[in-house]
């Protein structure tokens, strides 16, 4: 007791700070279910703080139901939220309990350094860049208004339907241009589809690892969690199906074609019995397919989306990523009692994708020169990964090579982790994502991702051996 | 009973109806607290429908407090959160509870009318739009790689420089860069800022009227609503701080300049009060200033947040509504506790607004030309207004005149409704927004927003004339 909180610019908000203290103590079982929690006026003395700092805790920690009220009487620890509670079912690591707010992965990616493989975004250099450039001002030739113009939330008309031919000739699926939804890039769909369809304490199947940006969208919204291993070979459905049907997930959130960060992909008949799994237990199928056309060796797989027949699949393309990713667009499909609700949802958020960005997009998507453009990049990028896997070839470390995407997801010798591994690198001016970014549960120290797709090929071979270096050393000084 | 749903394509979802034939019961007194609720199975049979769809309204009726469950015997009527509850207290309009999601504005907007009255935005036609497409071209030109780059999350830094500028210059504040994010228009930044500090059930001031769109997401984020009154004078300062003080608000949302819907204009004197009263009862203000520039009759007053000096006041300044409506840019301002964990948000919600548009607008927002276009929009807009007064003036109805902005806020005589003005009116091409909608009370049946901004001066005429025929029909229909 009698520990100070900080209030130093830039910390964690002092609530939040009180919000932790009292979890961790449920978490280490030293205050068990029904104990009552000290007073709001007993920890604001204890913590020298303002009562409403503490009551604004206690008030987020009851609408997590990790604890609950007694008029007249005060807080009390809730019976069956925490972390403990849950591990009771067999399967020990089923559930992660949601809790504060943040975006690991982007303080990480915003550190200044020499070698970035945390960012799994397209090198700039590989984008036509002096085209799209001219590009651009042909496009506001052709709408002068342009500028003084707003988009309808559902997005342009003109685009939804050059995504809708494309996805129909793409896909050989039946679809309306009302099916489709515009959104400032996946990230911002994922948000939408959570927003709408997932409520607090809600159960979230989600891949273990998986996309660390998605992991924080679902906590901010509450979500409990049920991770699902990714392999090589896909996931287990007996035990998707186990969850399925025990804890009734709203959504499962899902990357199955060269997914990131491992690279594996979902072979075609777990896709489908995946779909006829959600169908009978009504759970809602995220299918973010962000690195559908980045293949080395062949196209993928055909989307979930298109074995949905009963509209248990809604389905994140994304484009913008490997065409422009500045200009942020991504589209959403699904049948219209999807559509529909995240339209508000849409309209809400931002009342619609900046049509500016929206034109852009459209015109070059459809030129013949966007065609060239992603052949090219295949090449550039299967080019990087071999070198990446080249340089790494003699480190003793594994991973499963990837056959299409941005990332090499590998497994660390046990006697290195991956946060000692970083915290040297990032000194030595090398990033690079640790897998417990990547893992709902917070775990996995030993796996990180090394994207490929960021760095020029002379860095990369350069960043690779200083990471090898880097990695020498910790073993070195272990022994 | 026996009464059906209907899933009719584009009709509410099913779930959404059984949440509000509850509410339904609970509001009329029929289903009282503490009260059991009809069992899942029963209701489901009731309205031959899938027990999963009634699981989830009542899902959602529990989320909100309106419900409550026991174990093994089911879900009751709460006891406190009917609005019949709220409504003991003295000033009976007090507090609205929130409902299911909406963007009624949206839908009237969407509707192809001639005569445009709903749209509070800028006819394109005022804005230099060869101007801005050729500036565009040379944006595109410093910045080759423009369209590969992602921005931060807090927004690009150049672009918050100059607006950190411009700002110390315009208000004369201390402010620095980091106190400044960019989001994707005013909207968003509500958005961002009800997600980060307003929870569910939490109490939320707002003006009566207010703008709509604000309505619904503070709505959408579970809030409980404590309409203020606002005039011509500003507001009511001792209602205001007796509900600061009983209701211990998070957040009063505000647009005290050239206010939309009404034009009214909160003096100086009680924006110093506000600030006061914020700090002193710990309460938030979200000072929503989208028309600043926009006056007609010389600057308008400060903005709160100049008065702002222990961090309660967040400054949401919109600059794109009459610089480039396209381009959705905003700033939101505030010290860095308030800011930092909307950067969270914000990367959280879409990873950062598109850096294209931001480029775009700071290139656009220094050059000599945007001071000479706002001056152009200032007089133009002024001549719009007194169109629109003129045609009015014999009419009977009756407004304040606004000193700047976009809109009339006009009160109706008794006899006719807003509502059936405008279902009669939409069926003859012209559009407004019923008061209704900007009520978080749902009321002020008698009021509606003219705005006359979005329509060429002959046609405005022309269509205020068609809005007076209809209403004198609809009049002499009802003698």
């Amino acid at each position: 007791m009698g520990k100070k909180l900080t209030a130093a610019d830039g910390s964690k908000p002092l609530f939040l700070q009180v919000y932790d203290y009292v979890i961790t103590h449920i978490e280490r079982g030293e205050w068990k279910a029904h104990d009552k929690l000290p007073s709001i006026r007993i920890l604001a003395q204890q913590f020298e703080i303002n009562r409403l700092t503490v009551f604004r805790a206690y008030q987020l920690l009851k609408q997590e139901g990790k604890t609950y009220v007694k008029e007249k009487s005060g807080y009390y620890v809730g019976s069956g939220n925490s972390v403990a509670a849950f591990q009771v079912h067999k399967h020990s690591q089923d559930i992660a309990v949601s809790s504060s707010l943040k975006n690991e992965m982007n303080e990480i990616q915003q550190l200044p350094v020499l070698y970035q493989f945390s960012q799994a975004l397209i090198d700039p250099n590989l984008l036509p860049n002096l085209y799209l450039s001219d590009y651009v001002k042909k496009v506001f030739d052709i709408y002068p208004k342009l500028m003084g113009t707003y988009s309808t939330p559902q997005g342009d008309e003109e685009l939804r339907e050059v995504l809708c031919r494309y996805m129909i000739g793409d896909l050989r699926v039946q679809l309306n241009v009302q099916e489709l939804l515009i959104a400032s890039g996946a990230q911002q769909a994922i948000d939408l589809i959570s927003r709408t369809f997932v409520r607090p304490m809600d159960y979230v199947l989600i891949e273990r690892p998986t996309y660390s940006a998605a992991i924080d969208i679902f906590r901010q919204q509450g979500a409990r969690f049920l991770p699902v291993d990714i392999n090589p070979g896909g996931y287990d459905l007996e035990i998707v199906e186990r969850m399925m049907k025990e804890y009734k997930p709203r959504v499962f959130y899902m990357n199955p074609t060269f997914h990131n960060p491992t690279g594996y992909t979902v072979p075609p008949l777990q896709r489908k019995q995946l779909v006829e799994l959600a169908e009978k237990y009504r759970c809602l199928l995220i299918e973010d397919d962000a690195f559908h056309d980045m293949y080395f060796e062949g196209p993928p797989p055909q989307p979930l989306f298109t074995y949905d027949t009963e509209g248990w699949v809604v389905y994140i393309r994304s484009f913008s990523k490997y065409v422009a990713p500045g200009l942020r667009i991504c589209t959403v499909i699904g049948r219209r009692s999807i559509i529909e609700p995240l339209i508000i949802a849409k309209s809400l958020a931002d009342n619609g994708t900046p049509l500016v960005t929206q034109k852009i997009f459209l015109h070059y998507f459809e030129s013949e020169r966007m065609r060239k453009h992603v052949g090219k990049l295949r090449t550039a990028l299967q080019l990087r990964r071999d070198i990446m896997e080249g340089e790494l070839a003699d480190s003793g470390w594994s991973w499963v090579s990837p056959k299409g995407g941005l990332n090499l997801w590998i497994k660390l010798p046990n006697e290195l982790s991956a946060e000692a591994l970083l915290s040297e690198s990032i000194r030595q001016s090398v990033s690079f994502v640790p897998g417990r970014i990547c893992d709902p549960l917070g775990e996995m120290n030993s796996w990180i991702r090394l994207s490929y797709s960021f760095v020029k090929e002379g860095q990369l071979r350069d960043g690779v051996k200083r990471l090898m270096d880097i990695s020498q050393q910790l073993m070195k000084s272990r022994c």
